[in-house]
């Protein structure tokens, strides 16, 4: 039922924008929570890179004074992930094309994040 | 020498905006090539985070289909560290307010990036 209720507030996120290409809900110990994904993503590598990801973002935060983790991006030639922390105990992960306008992914990732908090 | 020109460029960049606190041109395996850091900031501690964020940056695009790692944000909630890849070699780290405007941040390190390739 909430696995439910999360799928439909990522359905919205990736039709927000024909750059979203997939994306997920994850805990922060690497297991899928949700997950709206193309058949070409695999889910536990998704899940699992997040993880590591977000866990050594945490200790880069802290150690370069930086405060509490809220976001990491990664940016390759083919494209971003977006990293996003969801409270204390999940990741919003988000895959986007390289074409992808940032602020606006950005903006709709809070939006997202926001109705997925009052769920989770 | 060149030490002295890739500070000059750091400088530069330091000063294009108030929001940029720190940089460094750091070796993809961790070591300081050039740093205007504050006092408060270590730059061993610099060296060796950004390696290991780029690393497994590196790691997660190829893992997610996202091409040759380009760039890493870390955002907390008391400012951003940006990482970017100068050539193979080395990595342009730059830590920035959470005041900081990102856009005009990407502008700043792309020109300094381009003046460093020429130097590296």
């Amino acid at each position: 039922m909430r696995e439910e209720m999360i799928k439909s507030i990522l359905a919205d996120l990736n039709s927000s924008s024909t750059d979203i290409e997939a994306s997920a809900i994850i805990s922060t110990d690497g297991l899928t929570i949700a997950a709206l994904l193309p058949g070409n993503v695999d889910e536990d590598r998704v899940g699992a890179m997040s993880a590591a990801m977000l866990s050594l973002g945490d200790r880069t935060a802290i150690e370069l004074s930086r405060g509490q983790l809220e976001q990491v991006l990664v940016k390759g030639d083919n494209g971003y992930i977006l990293m996003t922390h969801v409270g204390d105990e999940a990741v919003l992960t988000v895959m986007a094309k390289s074409s992808a306008k940032l602020g606006l992914i950005f903006l709709d990732v809070k939006r997202a994040i926001g109705e997925i908090t009052d769920i989770l």
